[in-house]
């Protein structure tokens, strides 16, 4: 095998093969596409990594992504300043968005907490949602995920902003639409019980 | 969703996106995985693939990829030049290269004969090849893939070569090994049983 490593493509695969979801067969198979690209849509990628690291940033008040000074959900007069969706990444964000029914605003923490992988309230973007919690504000829907992190982390959050005598409530654990009650876990179930409403 | 887009992101998906087998959610996650990446890091990345481009060309020889004048291969003085193994891509030249059985040469089509895809002989390094066929050669092993479009390439190839008084072998079909016979198709099993050698 080793007489075969030609060292600017081996390069190009590990770069590939760092990426989440990306074992050693598809980064070659990546990076075999990258090298039948033509120079300029080559140039193009390249390009587009380094535009994307320069130009993206945190928005200066929701701390989503942004190539603005705010993003466009801030800078927008149309959202509904009083609603804050706390969320834990900007993809997230971008699912609540896709539902096309939410028209508050968001806030991005950037993780939850997660003692195992050493991640604290401080490394979160806690501090900056304090922050934000002017008088206008009325709701903070949490919508970390539905996982010990993402419930401790709303807990956490839900106990510095109650005092406040901000109204703090949180995503419906349930069934999803078009599941299988046969095929959900218990879990699930038992939180569908418990959160059932009246037809 | 519209009013999400960073445009810079949006572009580095669109990247993603284009690349075999990266569908827009894995899009996604890999361009959130690049902005996640430090400076340098990206920096190394966008030049990875711009290097990969400039350095990496076809050996002038067996037309595999190389960032010399000659492939590894072909520059050894330990390869054994009268034998020739016809592979359709690079990959399939390293997966050869992976069995440490092979000791001759390689020669990479990049690509097979596929009418349906508007892919004839002259799309193919054949020219490349029987330039090659010195007196020096005296087999020329065809290990392109067990398809249509490879048999078919095969095929082709062989007819070429004959009349040269060339010894054209193909690679074995059969059972691969650790595998099931119940879970073999009719087509491979067929092959096997065609092909069986005594013991």
């Amino acid at each position: 095998m080793a007489s075969y490593n030609v060292a600017p493509l081996e390069k190009l695969v590990e770069q590939f093969e760092r990426m989440p979801g990306i074992g050693y067969k598809t980064a070659q198979r990546l990076a075999y596409y990258v090298l039948n690209m033509t120079k300029s849509d080559a140039r193009a990628f390249s390009e587009a990594i380094i535009e994307a690291h320069e130009k993206i940033h945190y928005c200066k008040i929701c701390c989503n992504l942004t190539d603005g000074e705010l993003c466009p959900v801030c800078g927008s007069v149309k959202r509904d300043k009083s609603v804050i969706c706390v969320v834990e990444t900007p993809r997230d964000a971008m699912a609540m968005e896709a539902t096309d029914e939410y028209k508050g605003t968001y806030h991005v923490l950037h993780g939850a907490i997660s003692p195992l992988n050493d991640i604290g309230p401080d490394d979160l973007k806690i501090k900056e949602l304090i922050a934000r919690l002017s008088g206008e504000v009325n709701e903070v829907i949490m919508a970390t995920n539905p996982t010990v992190e993402g419930d401790a982390t709303a807990m956490y959050i839900s106990r510095l902003l109650k005092p406040i005598g901000i109204k703090v409530t949180r995503l419906a654990y349930g069934i999803p639409v078009g599941g299988d009650l046969e095929y959900a876990d218990q879990v699930t179930l038992a939180r569908a019980l418990e959160g059932r409403n009246e037809l």
